[in-house]
């Protein structure tokens, strides 16, 4: 793992527009369902997952999950209800309420706030079929009261025997009662044109491959969508006060995602750099999945070395990182000056994993520099808000004229006039 | 105006993606100011908005402010602090604390929530350069507690004497002190990226031509930006109760925008209807915006009749309206109902003008039937959140094993054994 001056150090950042065939691929299966619906659903699921299906074997049926729960082992299901309990009571903190703002002389402004009415969660296969991704995604859309939240995966994703039963479950666990075997581009066409079997939603969220990243790209507008993740980053601000097995083992627990997944310490203190390049030597040593965390920590890891502290968080402000562990002395005091960061780990029990998994907060977050604007997924991306405005009869008397002051500067007169015709109506010729 | 029924109404949806020239020289635009800074900048601004500046020219001085003031009458003025006071008000309500739920084991979970740091206002140039979109824009971010909001626009808005006086007096109250005389896709290049002379932003809002909506749509990821608006919309729901004059006023008003708006009467009253047809004939006759407001109304104005008041709210609800108005007996009591909507006005006083111009809400809405998922702009559209993840040692002794149970499943043993080390170190050998 390298060591380098912390400020000549610059994250690679990538953002993937697919190839111009994949393009053109994503492209034909959108206007193909939107234009053909389940036919072309069918069609590209027995060309795409090898499914041969019927319009009404698309839907997960109440005894395929029933039969999940019996493939799954109890402790398995003990551990994903605590997650989601801890997950639900921390998007509930997050729960908002219209609001009016009711004046004296009967006039009210304020803002309805309302909950999507249907959402779809993808969920992509093989492999990357997470069932604590499945909570991240479904409960803060439960907790902010989405009426009908649907979840598709594709027919393939728990290879020949269908779907994973620890996705099924953990939707269920969710609250998710709809769900549909499809992947793809057409899932995502699916869910934002709708077919005969599937109504269209409001928005979709959830990750997939580069053919679901683009579909979602295309049909932004028609629905909304969640960002684009991109690969996963943790930065571990640290100083003599932390054990380097610790944050060894943290950098780790990153870079094994994919080979394009970074982790970055940030110290000031030259002998921790080198104990924990040495201590990522070793623990990578009996690592499962070493491979890709070993190309990762080489291409992507770095160690940097901050003159002060003052440039440690600068470092880490600058990088924006989607993960922040301070693990240093007093780490509350490091707070107020976090600028800029998906989730910040405080402390040396607060590792990574405890917030992937547990602790309640979401582990979808904001990567690629993206957390100097961008937030975790949260109820709010559940919510809409629509502005309320009632004048009463004596405030449209009394600011009349200003309203059409502006509207006139602006040179839109019919605008006055809409005022002017009640002022008229009134008595009150302007 | 066609009298339609209301199950046979689809509005057009327009999405404007532009052509292969204009993305080609949006594309060579922002290449251009990326890589080679003001020399770029100062270069496209003389080609374009045909201003042969200096890159010390780039920003407007206090004098030119100062001065600005000079040229505006004081009745403008007045109005526009008005509506500013009201626009403050009413997004001061929305303002939302960092929060932190701490447990009695010494966890703690949370929302840091922070404004973001920069954050840039593009003001377009020529007669769609609006004072009052200057303070809709500003004004939420000033609240939220941007400490850095930038203005750009172009050199040539207010003709040969420079920047409109009425653009910068209304910036000046909303609190900007940064403003540049730069437009188009090369001032979008130059906040997203930083030139010598203009640090780089966090996030772009603001209207503009179609190469400053590409230009957004190209940096979007380096940067946040706003929801790019389509035409605007009105649809009116209306009862016997309601004056037609008043109708056709606030039809007009929205007409008048542009060619491409759509002024929409919902009703369940034949003699309403044809009423309303009349009376916008009448009021047309003298608008001065009357040949865009009559091709408004003849290609996109529509008076549907709907069985009953269910199927009233219904196609309003399927239409998603930008601004709806309920001119209706005993409006509030169809508010409930109503799913999708921007801004809702309420009662036969709240005409869209006073939404506009003055109540306070924003006017900058979700149009295109976005408002099923989006919201006016608003305060949080200026901050951002991180969470917060404090466990203690006894939290994680207990729910070790869980968190292990659930990363293992995923296939993600790194992720296990950073909880592993740290259960071990306690002497805890799970």
């Amino acid at each position: 793992m390298r060591i380098i001056k912390a400020n000549e150090f610059k994250l690679a950042r990538e953002v993937e527009y697919g190839t111009p065939e994949q393009n053109k691929a994503v492209h034909d299966i959108l206007e193909g369902v939107r234009t053909e619906g389940d036919a072309a659903l069918l069609r590209y699921t027995a060309q795409f997952d090898k499914a041969e299906l019927q319009a009404e074997q698309l839907r997960v049926t109440e005894q395929e999950i029933h039969a999940a729960y019996e493939r799954v082992e109890p402790k398995f299901i003990e551990a994903l209800r605590r997650a989601a309990a801890n997950i639900r009571g921390f998007h509930e903190r997050q729960r908002r309420n219209t609001w009016m703002d009711v004046q004296p002389d009967g006039t009210m402004v304020g803002q309805v706030i309302r909950p999507l009415r249907r959402v779809g969660l993808y969920v992509p296969g093989g492999k990357a079929a997470y069932p604590s991704s499945v909570l991240m995604n479904a409960i803060p859309a439960q907790v902010a009261g989405v009426p009908e939240i649907v979840m598709v995966t594709p027919a393939s994703t728990g290879g020949k025997e269908g779907i994973d039963p620890y996705i099924l479950v953990a939707a269920a666990e969710a609250g998710i009662r709809e769900m549909y075997r499809i992947g793809g581009a057409q899932a995502v066409a699916a869910l934002a044109y709708g077919t005969e079997s599937i109504p269209p939603v409001d928005k979709i969220v959830g990750p997939g491959n580069i053919y679901v990243a683009l579909a979602k790209r295309y049909v932004y507008g028609v629905v909304d969508i969640d960002s684009i993740a991109g690969p996963s980053e943790i930065l571990v601000l640290a100083d003599d006060s932390a054990d380097p097995v610790y944050i060894a083992a943290d950098l780790l627990s990153q870079a094994e995602h994919d080979e394009m997944a970074s982790a970055i310490l940030v110290t000031t203190s030259r002998q921790l750099a080198e104990a924990v390049r040495s201590e990522v030597e070793r623990q990578l040593e009996t690592l499962p999945r070493r491979a890709i965390a070993e190309q990762s920590i080489r291409d992507r890891g770095a160690i940097l070395l901050a003159e002060n502290d003052a440039e440690a968080v600068e470092t880490s402000n600058r990088l924006a990182p989607e993960h922040l562990e301070l693990l240093v002395e007093e780490p509350f005091g490091w707070l107020g000056r976090i600028e800029n960061a998906g989730a910040i780990f405080v402390g040396p029990y607060s590792t990574e994993p405890v917030g992937d998994y547990f602790a309640g907060p979401n582990h979808i977050l904001p990567t690629n520099g993206t957390a100097r604007f961008s937030s975790p997924l949260n109820v709010d991306d559940f919510l809409k808000k629509s502005s309320v405005i009632h004048y009463s009869k004596e405030a449209l008397l009394r600011d009349g004229e200003h309203i059409m002051t502006l509207a006139r500067h602006e040179g839109l007169e019919a605008h006055a006039r809409a005022v002017q015709v009640r002022l008229e109506k009134e008595g009150k010729r302007p």
